[in-house]
């Protein structure tokens, strides 16, 4: 039963650990607005979309004012995010896969806000905490877990999940890690 | 007397012009607000310091939200000023400098707040636009001519110029550039 579970539990969110010195294997850098998992979903909701690089020195122009802000490397799956936001978790330990290694640190989860509908059993979506005793702070769930209680709509899709830098270079999370 | 005058206007501002993916192929990064030259003292007042780096995730935190915003390599200039602004002109002929080559571009001068003595003759400030005829349009002049002015005080002190990107690389600005 244990191997059928791990066969069914396809990574389907690349993790990252940002080198130091990286911003990018690309030629583009993205400017993501963060929240704190704490914030909640009127954190979710207050924060604006991702900037958008305006005219040739490319400026980044939001929607509203912020003041916490995240400058990723341009990967394929920020840049697809059609409504991104980061959030910020001080311990990447709440979030659902098991803690080994250096899950022990803070994470950011990037949500695509213009995805909410919880659609894929092996998806990870962004929820607000109330039903999970963390009170409002924000949550990842996997999508089987959440069809499987009838929730139907998240906060977003998660799309990536950025690790900090380290002296010691480790390999993107293995199938095996994912709960 | 030409002579005498090109020899005396020492450039003692970097201008730099960003090449493509350069930002994105930086060590490290800053952000930094913006403001439209438009904007004037109001803008420059109003707009937050520049981000500091949070943490392992390097969260960039600012004093108060604000919705424009660059991402510049992490040049020492930029990194040094205290309070850094930036603000964006959209035609660079407005600067205090001889329009030849590709100056019929936007630019952005990026000043420290935190610099607002006019101390230098050669030095480039950053500075309201009433008594120019610019409406409230922010200017940049040189230190002498505001000094032969008897102003002591401007909104920051200019500590780089950056140029957008072209296909044609060009040179650093070279000193005749200057007036």
């Amino acid at each position: 039963a244990a191997g059928e579970e791990a066969e069914e539990l396809t990574v389907t969110v690349p993790v990252v650990r940002l080198r130091y010195g990286e911003v990018a294997e690309a030629s583009t850098v993205a400017l993501l607005p963060v929240c704190r998992a704490e914030e909640g979903e009127e954190g979710i909701a207050a924060a604006p979309g991702r900037c958008r690089a305006e005219g040739e020195l490319g400026v980044m122009a939001a929607e509203r004012g912020w003041a916490r802000w995240v400058v990723l490397p341009g990967w394929g799956p920020v840049v697809a995010a059609g409504n991104g936001v980061a959030v910020e978790f001080v311990d990447g330990r709440v979030l659902p896969w098991r803690g080994s290694g250096g899950w022990e640190e803070a994470v950011l989860v990037v949500a695509d806000r213009g995805r909410r509908e919880v659609g894929a059993e092996d998806g990870y979506y962004l929820v607000g905490g109330e039903e999970e005793g963390r009170g409002k702070g924000l949550g990842v769930e996997r999508g089987g877990k959440l069809m499987g209680k009838g929730v139907k709509e998240a906060l977003g899709t998660v799309v990536l999940v950025v690790k900090p830098p380290r002296e010691e270079e480790d390999d993107m999370l293995r199938d095996e890690d994912w709960d």
